[in-house]
């Protein structure tokens, strides 16, 4: 029973220290294209005529894709770092299966850099002009996986039996970001038959819709809520 | 005298600090097999008849051994870190043979990547039509390392004598932590005279085993506890 | 409510995270260029006639550049590690655009080692023969980018509505840590129209004269402060 | 003033922020080898006679210097990893100068794969056949630039007008520490005019020597301490 209570005392450092490994994670998946980006060599130099600016700025214009790529996945990894790091303000329990989801959802996040710089890679006209849609294919995968995951552990941190958020998340709160955590992964979905059966230029706006769509949420959230709450106050006045 | 005082006020620092370091290591081991997936360059395309999905599918395709290995990399170290993870939730303290002992154990853990991707790299039909050895013999040695190793961290952790958990870690908990930590290496070794003597294609399936015989050694443990506790208690009722 | 308060008490542990994660980033980056350092390889020995200490002193002059460039990415990225860490040291709270401009900064940052080793690879004989100009314009935009986002990151930490730095800043260390956060970016700047405009050579130099208008302008705002505080005491002499 | 006790009061988060990230850059130097060792591509093999157990052994035959730089780069690092540890362990304060050796530290630190891996990669017959002097140069010079630094940052740490350490660590321990710190790079140097003046094979056994004249050291300063500590006694017998 001893072994018990010195548990309960371990647990919150040992959740930190899921935290902190995660962080670490994601702070390698944030920059690992940047380790993509090569300092030109001189063998690039000398094919195209030796060193000058306008090889130099060449050298620079085929790093481009590159640069997009690094951009693009910083953002994208950065934006679920928040997320991570929001989720994670409200845990203070873990078990077996927090551990689980969390590595999986590290998983998806490692393969993030690859996905959005093989799809940033072919971004330009070429994508439109051979409606490629291989490379938009394995980015919309990788982010349903990322999403999907991500909207999994929101359900499991804010069911109040599993213990793992004390004092519970606020209702309101919850409901938001676990709609959040489905529109998203939803509407990447989307992107593969309008790619598909339609055109992949229509597909490449659709992650624009986002924020409409999580805006129209937070209102209707609230709206019911609010209706709820007037309704809890009438029957249930305590609290 | 203060000084030992001030050093027992640090240890936990100390030690937080080890298992920190532990973790940054975890992470770049679970992410280094990411670093080998790199996008499909220009090269390939023009080689392979320009850019097209067929092409860009055909890359991918060349890819999937790297997959593989970082799925299967991913999994196994994510295993070991939980392991970890749960090993030094009873730790309160640490000495240098633990300190040398958790470094070796990075040791092979940092490796696993390698040992894992060199054996997925070939773990399709090649394996068993050319019956590879070699890539099985260095897996199976890299695992035997970090199985027994984590098995000799269990051993010195256990032991009240080194004061490195207190309260002590509940003996069933530790009993049945030890024999697992000894019946995975030695699973895996089975693998080599099997893979030697036997066909590679039976070696490769031992490893499913480990659950079995896991669950075995906890109704063993668990039976054999129950009758010494009954004992214990006819004769020393109290605690 | 009680979520409030919850989150009040958690925000420590928050914040510590956001300051772990960038320093993990950090770490990354500040390593980065190590990773290029590659021991010259078969080939290269035996392309230049076998080994011998000749010919891997060949190998480590080639290498030069490299080198060169680790330890100037290596001691600016220390250099802004210790103003991020100092800056942290006033911080107690965060809030969503605090950690927008903390990754801002982190993204910056993880560029680093490609402008600085970029500019340091022609940072010889050519880059004045040929006037090269790509190189440094590249590491000047990469050196404003990470001096102005500290300096609005300063900005808002120093703004006592935001709440971020409690108690708030020393008005002096804050005047002197916001003024230093600008006039670095801007003396980065004025390399660019020197080095077009006149000479690149003179350009190289501008970065010496950081310490020099740092001093002037540590003196010019601790004279004004005495006149301030002097004013101060004589209308306000409490506090 | 105020902002003056919140900076005492933040100041240990600070430091271990500063331990850390030490951590971190540490945890990258011991794994960057690993990164080197590559899975066998499909060239290799076919280049060789196709897949086959023999050709993989060959394979694996090829990465055995970088197997071995991989084992001394984690032994050597692993080892200033566990001298940090144990020297942050008495340090309770920081300030700026300290901040600069363990960066300049680090910078040693992060060299240490390069160095290790150069002069492993020719520790076989050829050191000795051809009198290779460059890579030992290069390592000799990499770890003097380790254990210097170590020792500089043991006599910071250890003045106790610098208030580092509080309570000040007890003067034998420090003694001894700081005596250990100087004879590790003082042996490596030796190694120098070994090599040039006499025979590289004698060179490479020097580091042997190191834990015997540490063993010498600690029996002369122990003994020199009991003899000075009856002396103290008779006129102070305070404390």
């Amino acid at each position: 029973m001893s072994n018990q209570l010195h548990n309960e005392l371990r647990k919150e450092f040992q959740l930190e220290r899921m935290i902190l490994f995660s962080d670490a994670v994601f702070a390698i998946a944030i920059t690992l294209l940047v380790i993509e980006i090569k300092i030109p060599d001189k063998e690039f130099l000398n094919e195209h005529g030796g060193l000058s600016d306008k090889v130099l700025l060449r050298a620079l214009n085929e790093l481009v894709p590159k640069f997009v790529g690094y951009l693009i996945s910083f953002c994208l990894i950065g934006l679920y770092w928040s997320i991570h790091h929001r989720m994670f303000g409200f845990v203070t329990n873990y078990d077996r299966k927090l551990l689980f989801l969390n590595l999986l959802f590290l998983f998806f996040v490692a393969l993030m850099p690859f996905s959005t710089g093989f799809y940033g890679e072919f971004a330009g006209r070429e994508l439109f002009e051979k409606q490629l849609k291989v490379p938009m294919t394995f980015y919309v995968l990788n982010f349903c996986g990322v999403g999907f995951v991500n909207s999994f552990m929101w359900r499991r941190i804010g069911n109040k039996r599993n213990k793992l958020a004390e004092p519970p998340i606020d209702p309101l709160v919850l409901k938001l970001a676990y709609a959040r955590s489905l529109v998203v992964p939803f509407l990447f979905l989307l992107m593969l038959p309008v790619a598909y059966f339609a055109n992949v230029l229509y597909a490449v706006y659709i992650p624009m819709l986002i924020p409409l769509v999580i805006g129209i949420l937070k209102r209707q959230i609230r709206k019911r809520n609010e209706k709820n709450s007037i309704g809890n106050r009438t029957t249930d006045s305590s609290d």
